[in-house]
């Protein structure tokens, strides 16, 4: 994509943020790195006016969102043709405890894109998303596994959802952003971090005898921070 | 409320679970674990037709979900009237990495809620809001702070949603779920644990000297899981 990086998404009433204003992005980077550094997201969309919210699994290559399910997904069957969409990414960073009820918050980081989806149809075009899921959580998986089946394939839709507007918030703020008044009070303030960690594997009671992990899986090591490892194998750009 | 907690939501296309409905639920206790577990939801309404997603905090008490934000938020003003939402919350469990492509996946825990969310308007209602948000998630901490004053909950709006409908859907399958002819495949296959982790609290530097961590933070201990955490620590029920 030939796309300058350097020019932000247009802001209109509907990405605009409206409340808050001073947490607002509007650059690429900072809505691409939020995106990469999740796996799930949420996506809005309607079906008779009835709104529904749907947590997946997604992906990013360059200025497209990507998802999948199978084809007897309700949500994709919906999400077939140009339908307009709002996908969220929201992170939770700390707990941020106050002496104020009201000074109670939470520090985060959120992307919020706005865009219609549509079904995959080129076969070469779904080959190349079936690899990018797997290559984007697990860098090189896609050549070591076998690949999918043509009636496996059938089974399956992928759709994906050209960026057009986005927008992401981020708060990052101490316990001591409340009134100064409340400073002298004697309740324990402060901050909690709050992060998505990886436990230890715990391999499949089928595997064959000797095999290991491999280089594909190796940022995914004990007590690894998730959204850091994802954010450091973004596809594209 | 006298709801009988032993029946179940009732199904309609709505909340129906389409796809893969040997992992739906539609009992209450399942459905308010999920949500009991997470600090924050996803909220999908629209405007005008335009899809919206956003991230919120959230909590639960008996059968009505409750969030609250700025009296500035474009959101909260867009929900005063009986708007339809959907709440969803999703926890993410376990990477599943199988030796092939079309058997990965990823174990969760998710939830989605239906109903219309309305502004609160009266005034003890709010007060009580006010201090099950704290409590929620820091039992007992309401008592501590200083509560908000009348120009702080001018300030504030506080929405609830009593749940019309609801579904779980949880996925706990191992990684050996693939086609049998797959497992002989000599790549490694598995499941990795993903956990929302508290890390070490930060005093702000602005705290008062001597003053500790009182027990309304007491689960919140470095390590811990905070979403065993919070599902501790339901309110009503």
């Amino acid at each position: 994509m030939t796309l300058n990086q350097d020019s932000p998404y247009e802001v209109s009433p509907r990405n605009r943020v409206v409340r808050r204003s001073e947490r607002a992005h509007y650059d690429r980077k900072t809505v691409h790195e939020i995106l990469d550094s999740s796996m799930l997201c949420f996506i809005a969309y309607q079906v008779e006016g009835q709104p529904f919210c749907t947590p997946i699994t997604f992906w990013r290559r360059d200025e497209t969102l990507y998802w999948h399910g199978s084809a007897a997904s309700r949500m994709l069957r919906n999400q077939a043709d140009q339908v307009e969409v709002c996908v969220t990414v929201a992170h939770l960073d700390e707990l941020v405890l106050t002496r104020s009820a009201f000074g109670h918050s939470v520090n985060y980081r959120a992307a919020m894109v706005f865009g219609r989806a549509r079904l995959i149809r080129d076969s070469e075009e779904i080959r190349q998303a079936a690899a990018d899921l797997l290559d984007k959580f697990y860098p090189g998986r896609s050549g070591l596994v076998r690949a999918p089946s043509v009636a496996e394939l059938k089974q399956t839709r992928f759709i994906k959802m050209p960026i057009e507007q986005a927008s992401a918030k981020v708060r990052k703020l101490p316990a001591s952003a409340e009134p100064e008044g409340d400073h002298d009070s004697p309740v324990w303030a402060g901050t909690i971090p709050v992060r998505q960690v990886l436990g230890a594997a715990v391999p499949c009671e089928k595997l064959a005898p000797g095999v290991e992990m491999g280089l594909d899986l190796r940022q995914l090591q004990p007590g690894a921070v998730f959204d850091e490892v994802l954010r450091r194998s973004p596809l594209g750009d």
